[in-house]
C-alpha cells in the first residue's frame, strides 16, 4: 500500500482539504482590502453637493466673511450641527478642521507639554509618569497617541455594555498617575458595544475618585451611524457629569467625517467654557483660525436636524447589506464549528471578530497571502499587543458587495485552516 | 494780562493747535482697524470661484478620491503649486491645511519635543535651554511659537537688505544652543526687506557654523507677492544650500492664504525628502490626512503658473493703490518734520513706521483713543518689546481706501502731536 493510499485521520484530512481549498483561492491573485473603517464612494456621493453649495455666497449668518482669517472657536451655525451630535450647548462647543483626531492629540499634547491648569501642571512633570486607561480592543489611533507622547497605557477589559467598570474605578482609587480614559460610547471601535445607562453613570463619577486634571476622552465617533431602525440612545454624559459636578473631567469628540466627507469634513470639541478656554488660548499659537469656508459648506448642507437624520439613513441604506452579508457568512460557513466569535452591530463601522486564542496573526497572515487585506492583529490593542492573540477587526463599509463577498469567504477558509492546524 | 492772552512759544502754540485738531478728529466717533495683514473682501473675490469648481468631480489626476481619508503628504497637483512657490521639486514638498503657521509649529513642536534626530535629540532636552535667531522688527506669530514653547529668543537687525549677517554668524559661533532662524526673505514682515544675493549665501553656509539640527525657517510667505512691474527676483535658498551641503538646515514653508482665501487656503511645507520623512511620521499620529478636496479645489483653480501670475496681478491692481495712498498722505503731512521714518515696500502686506525713539506707544495709544486701532507698539519684536519704542507696523491692505485714508490722516495727526509734546 502506498503512501497515497494510506488512510487519513479524519481532522487531517479536513485540514488537507481546507489546505487545498485556500490553495485554489490564493491562486486567484485578489487583491482586497478590509482593513480600515473608510466609507465607500456611494457614500460620499451622498454629500457631493457640497462643493458649490455657497454659490458664490461666503457670509455666515453673524455676518463673518468665512473668507478671511479669525474665529478660532469655528462658526455658529456650525457649532449647532456640534450640538445635534454631542447633545451640549453651541456655547460649549468649538469646531475644528477636518479631523477630530486632530483635536484629540492637540488636547493631550497641550495637557501633557503645558498642563491643563498653569505652570508645573505639565503631564510630563509628574513623578513616575503618566498613564490612561484605554478599554480593549478599542481604537488603534487612541492608542498611538499614548505611544508618541510616552503616555503608559492601562488595558481594561470590555463587556458588551462598556468597559469594566469595577476595574476602572479600582485602578483609578490605586494609582493617582492616571489623567486618562478613552471611551468611544456607542457603537464602541470595533467592539460595537453601546455603553450601558449605569456604565455611563459610573463614568460621570469617575472625576470624584480623580485627579482634577483627569479627562474622560469621549470620542462619540459614531453618535448617529447607526444600522437600525430603532436605534440605541445612550444616557447624557454631559448632564450625569454636570449633577456629579464632574463636568470639569469631560471632553467630547466627534467629527462629520463618516457623515460627509471622510478627508474634508468638520470636527467638533466640546467641554465646559473654561476647559475652551484654556484650549484655545494654547491653540492660537499654533492655527491662524479653521477653515471656516468648509464649516459654511456643511451648516448649508445641514441646516435642520431632521437633515442629518435622514442622510445617515441614507449612509445605512448602503453600508447595512455589507455587515448582513458579513454576518451571514460567518454564520453559514463557520457557525460554531471553530470556536470563533464575533460581534452583531447596531451600528458604527467594525465587527470585531475573535478566533481561537493564538490564532489571530496567523489567520491574518494566511489571508494577506491569499491577497485579502486585513487589520494587523493586535492593533485594537495598546502597543499593538493582544494577549490572546485573538481579536481580528473586520470594517466591511469600503469594498463593494461583491468584493466582500470575496474577503470574507478567503476570511473563513483562512480561519478554518488556521484552526484545523492548530487542533493537533 | 489774563492767562488766556500770554503769548506761548511756538512750539506750544503748535502742540495745543495739533491738541485740537486731535480732538475734532476724536469727536468724529471713528472705527477703523489697520491693525493685521488681511486681503480686503475685493480680494477674496477673485477667488470666489474656488467653490463648486470640481462641478462634482472629486477624482485627482493620479485616481485618488479626495473625498476620503489619507495622503498624508498633499496631492500631487497641488504640490506643484508649492513648487511654484517654494522653487523645489514636488518630491521635496508636503501640502497641508489652511495655514502654513500651523506647519511652522507642528515642525518645532516636534523638534522641541520629540527631537529631530532621534531619542534624546529632542531640544527641550538641551542642558541650558535653547535659543532661535529672531531679525526684528519681524512676524509676530514666529515669536509667539516661541514664547509658548519656551524657546529664548535673540534679536538680530535688519539691515534693508534682510538680517545683519556679521550678527547671525558671530551669535551662531559663540552659542552653540542656537537652533533656529526665522526668515521671511521677500517683503519682509513688517519692514519689506528684501534678502540680497549675499544675505541668502550666507544664510545658506550657516549650516557649516551649527549644531546638525539648526534649522532655517524660510517663511516664504510672500513670494509672489509683488506690487511692482519688474518685481525681485531673490537667490535661490535651496541651489545654494545644496551647493553648500547645507540642505538639511532648510526647511521652507508658504500658503495660498494671501493668494485665494485667507482662511480656507492651503499650505506648503519644504525641505530634503528624509526631513519631510522625519516629519509625516510624526504627523500620522495627530492627523488623518489634509483637506485633499481643496487642494484639488487649488489645483484647478491654477492649472498653470501663468495663471497664478496673473491672478496676484489682480490682487496688486487692488491693493497697491491703498499703499500708494498711505506712503502720498506720509509724504505730504509728515515729510520729516517729525523725524519719523517709513518704508516704501515693493510688495507683501505693510509699511514699517518708526517714531521717534520712544513715541510708539503713545501714538497706538492716540490713535486708539480717536477709534483707529493700529497694532499694538512692540508686537514685532520678541516679548512684544521694542527696544526703542519706535516701531508701527501699517497694514493698508484691508479697509476701503475711503476708511484707509481716514485713519492714516488720524495717523499722521497723533505722530505730530506725540512728537510734539515729547519736545518740550
Amino acid at each position: 500500500m502506498s503512501h497515497k493510499e494510506s488512510p487519513l485521520n479524519p481532522l487531517k484530512a479536513q485540514e488537507e482539504s481546507l489546505s487545498q481549498v485556500y490553495e485554489g483561492l490564493k491562486s486567484l491573485n485578489l487583491n482586497l482590502d478590509i482593513t480600515r473603517g473608510k466609507p465607500c464612494s456611494d457614500q460620499l456621493d451622498l454629500s457631493v453637493e457640497l462643493d458649490g453649495i455657497l454659490a458664490g455666497n461666503y457670509t455666515s449668518r453673524q455676518g463673518i466673511d468665512c473668507r478671511n482669517y479669525g474665529g478660532l472657536d469655528g462658526l455658529q451655525e456650525a457649532r449647532e450641527i456640534g450640538s445635534w451630535l454631542l447633545d451640549a450647548p453651541t456655547e460649549e462647543i468649538i469646531v475644528g478642521s477636518n479631523s477630530s483626531l486632530t483635536f484629540m492629540y492637540q488636547y493631550i499634547s497641550q495637557a501633557h507639554h503645558h498642563g491643563l491648569e498653569g505652570d508645573h501642571s505639565a503631564w510630563n512633570q509628574l513623578e513616575g509618569g503618566v498613564r490612561f486607561l484605554c478599554p480593549t480592543p478599542g481604537y488603534d489611533r487612541h492608542f498611538s497617541i499614548c505611544e508618541h507622547l510616552g503616555i503608559e497605557m492601562i488595558p481594561v477589559g470590555m463587556t458588551g455594555t462598556g468597559p469594566d467598570m469595577d476595574q476602572i474605578e479600582a485602578l483609578l482609587q490605586a494609582d493617582p498617575s492616571i489623567r486618562g480614559l478613552w471611551c468611544v460610547p456607542k457603537y464602541s471601535n470595533p467592539t460595537g458595544d453601546i455603553y450601558s445607562d449605569e456604565t455611563i453613570q459610573r463614568i460621570a463619577n469617575l472625576g470624584k475618585l480623580a485627579a482634577s486634571d483627569f479627562r474622560i476622552f469621549w470620542d462619540n465617533a459614531y453618535s448617529v451611524h447607526d444600522l437600525t431602525d430603532q436605534p440605541a440612545n445612550i444616557a447624557d454624559i454631559r448632564h450625569l457629569s454636570l449633577q456629579a459636578g464632574t463636568e470639569s473631567n469631560l471632553v467630547q469628540f466627534a467629527s462629520t467625517s463618516k457623515i460627509t466627507f471622510a478627508g474634508a469634513g468638520i470636527s467638533f470639541l466640546s467641554s465646559t467654557k473654561e476647559n475652551l478656554k484654556i484650549f484655545t488660548d494654547h491653540l492660537s499659537y499654533r492655527s491662524i483660525g479653521p477653515d471656516k469656508v468648509n464649516q459654511l459648506r456643511h451648516a448649508r448642507f445641514f441646516t435642520q436636524q431632521q437633515q442629518l437624520t435622514s442622510h445617515m439613513k441614507k449612509h445605512a441604506a448602503i453600508i447595512k447589506p455589507k455587515f448582513t452579508r458579513v454576518l451571514e457568512l460567518l454564520d453559514s460557513e463557520l457557525g460554531d464549528q471553530t470556536g470563533s466569535t464575533w460581534t452583531r452591530p447596531e451600528g458604527g463601522y467594525f465587527i470585531s471578530f475573535n478566533t481561537r486564542p493564538g490564532l489571530a496573526k496567523e489567520v491574518v497572515k494566511l489571508c494577506a497571502e491569499a491577497g485579502v487585506k486585513l487589520t494587523p492583529a493586535g492593533a485594537s490593542f495598546p502597543y499593538g499587543k493582544d494577549p490572546k492573540n485573538s481579536n481580528i477587526r473586520l470594517a466591511p463599509t469600503l469594498p463593494t458587495i461583491d468584493e466582500l463577498d470575496q474577503a470574507i469567504r478567503v476570511f473563513v477558509v483562512c480561519v478554518k485552516l488556521a484552526t484545523a492546524r492548530s487542533s493537533h
